[in-house]
């Protein structure tokens, strides 16, 4: 049997590194430079299968971390994998549970074959491995897989990221060596912390290894704004045209726009999930929160400009009263709004792209947040 | 201008007071016996407008005393009243704010003008009055509005019964002065607790008021099933033919089959919704809970027999997984699956009215649950 999986870049803007692709997966194709709403535990947080559907996300995330500690690799294995147990026909990309077992997991031990942590949950004692992670997302049946990695902290000195970076590497080969799903694509995940040259040299060798796609990690974790952009133009240039390249766990719109432009095809992040249940809402024009008293009889929704369902039925002020009075039915309703905006707005760089004119587009982009004055400018163009 | 509010008994069953009836309101027509689902803020719980749509959900109901709070009328009034606040053009019955006033609000006072009562929200202090409620239900522009009565609490003695039962019929006739809406139905309460010759007075001078329909308040307050039976035998063979009889705040699917035996028409209960979000869930076979661990690996849907969307798109497993994980979309698809239980109930008991077996089915709706053995069997037929 072929591999399933592979990935082909359809146009080249001609002023940027931005890029128009698509990839080919077990469960459908997806076009990029694509969004992937974070699914944690088997759902994208208030929404289900239908509400993505209807929003056309062809491709959504799933936690290693989290599925494998709840409900267990037994009862999502039962289901044939993640898309039975779910009820999702779109493509899956699973993280290794590299960045959660550094962020959630209670105590740790990392050693070089891998790490022990206690779950959040109830504090058991678990060791996950290279072997383990690709083992588990094959379970999963994820469309793509993503070496387990050593997710380096931010700030560190030069030393400890050469180390952790060479850790991530020997952790890639075992990785691969293990990996046998031939549905199933891997990603290996670049380290090196903000510094370009060890970033290089670990893409470098993960490419020699050999790899369906590669990330870039622990990026957009506490380092100043310039210093991710810093990495991403010296590196992103070096990284095989012909393979998908994932900024991992990034970002804000602006992020997101300027990854693209120095050539970034797939992006994940909980931002839009997470602030919707923050009551924090994109909009063409910035940001804006759903509680403030402006809202309490506006008529209007939440962005005219936007024909999400949220949108298309609602008003400010219902949403408003919604979320002031807790009722459940606001989460839903301010989800489905920030990821259609997140959706909506890789299709209108998708469009940018195709017609050539991505940084025209971006200099509208950032012009309506600066008219409106709401938005955050770190990268005002 | 006539009124737009009439009902029409369709068909009785021969062998009980069982009717099919049609309630014609200015947001369309109501087949009964029907099911309420509660609305309290201006949305069910979890649920939206569409999702109540595809249920076949004709009438919800909307809280006076909730919506009066929070957001309030001045909010809803610019939205033309709840249906295009809420975006729901199905009908609405609002709850005049009695029963919240007794069990909600912090501290009260009641006197012949109304009831003193503070915010269980922000503890503020407002008044409650029969004319009051009235202005409010046609602000809020409900098809159904309700007059303001006293809940009498249980136990009582006869003496504070009759005091509280006067007092309500008083505060009738002060709202029945007030209601000028024309599009609007106004019905009567009937209280006088678990006195059934208090019950029938008050039945008596509602009807010479004159109201469009007549509710029983105050059961399932606390007495024991049998009392409640026993008003509703007594009292509904006393009910005006040609006017629908509400139930209010009833109650299990037990609780409904005996209703309509009986004679009513309308029923309304938060028990769906608020065992929705405790995991409890309804089906053909009784209650399940679906935290039980031995659905972990159980991919069958909650009830076989049930075509709701949960149970079309989802597993016992699935479902067990989301609460445990106290994942939001938990609360929606369970809401989702109990509403239809008791929507598709009420279609069940519609139709075996319309064949004139219903007390057959009745026998068979309990044969069900006792073989199974886990339902409530307070009325085993």
């Amino acid at each position: 049997m072929d591999r399933v999986f592979s990935f082909s870049v359809l146009n080249k803007d001609p002023s940027c590194n931005a890029r128009l692709g698509r990839l080919h997966t077990a469960h459908g194709s997806v076009d990029t430079p694509v969004f992937m709403p974070v699914g944690t535990q088997a759902t994208v947080k208030s929404l289900d299968p239908e509400d993505l559907q209807k929003m056309n996300c062809r491709i959504i995330l799933g936690n290693t971390y989290h599925l494998y500690l709840r409900p267990g690799t037994e009862v999502i294995s039962r289901f044939g994998g993640l898309h039975g147990f779910m009820g999702w026909d779109g493509a899956i990309l699973t993280d290794s549970g590299g960045f959660q077992v550094f962020s959630l997991a209670k105590i740790r031990e990392i050693s070089e074959e891998g790490v022990l942590f206690h779950s959040h949950i109830d504090g058991s004692r678990h060791m996950m491995t290279p072997e383990k992670a690709i083992e588990i997302q094959e379970i999963l049946g994820s469309d793509i897989a993503m070496s387990f990695d050593e997710c380096t902290p931010y700030p560190v000195d030069r030393e400890y990221a050469r180390l952790s970076m060479e850790r991530t590497l020997r952790w890639a080969i075992r990785g691969k060596k293990r990996h046998g799903k031939v549905d199933q694509a891997l990603f290996g995940i670049v380290q090196g912390s903000v510094f370009a040259d060890l970033r290089m040299e670990c893409l470098e060798r993960l490419v020699e290894i050999g790899f369906d796609g590669y990330a870039l990690g622990s990026l957009s974790v506490g380092e100043p704004k310039e210093m991710m952009l810093e990495v991403l133009e010296k590196t992103l240039p070096q990284f095989p045209e012909d393979a998908p390249r994932y900024l991992m766990g990034v970002g804000t719109p602006e992020d997101i726009v300027e990854g693209v432009r120095l050539g970034v095809d797939m992006f994940d992040c909980v931002l839009p999930t997470r602030n919707a249940r923050n009551g924090t809402l994109f909009t063409s024009f910035g940001r804006i929160n759903i509680k403030n008293s402006a809202y309490v009889v506006d008529g209007s929704p939440v962005d005219p400009e936007c024909d999400c369902y949220t949108c298309r039925k609602f008003s400010r002020a219902y949403l408003r009263h919604l979320y002031v009075s807790r009722e459940l039915l606001a989460y839903r309703l301010n989800t489905i709004h920030n990821v259609h905006y997140y959706l909506s707005l890789m299709e209108k760089i998708r469009e940018a792209i195709t017609k050539g004119n991505f940084m025209e587009w971006r200099k509208e982009f950032y012009a309506k947040r600066w008219e409106q004055n709401e938005a955050e400018l770190h990268f005002r163009g």
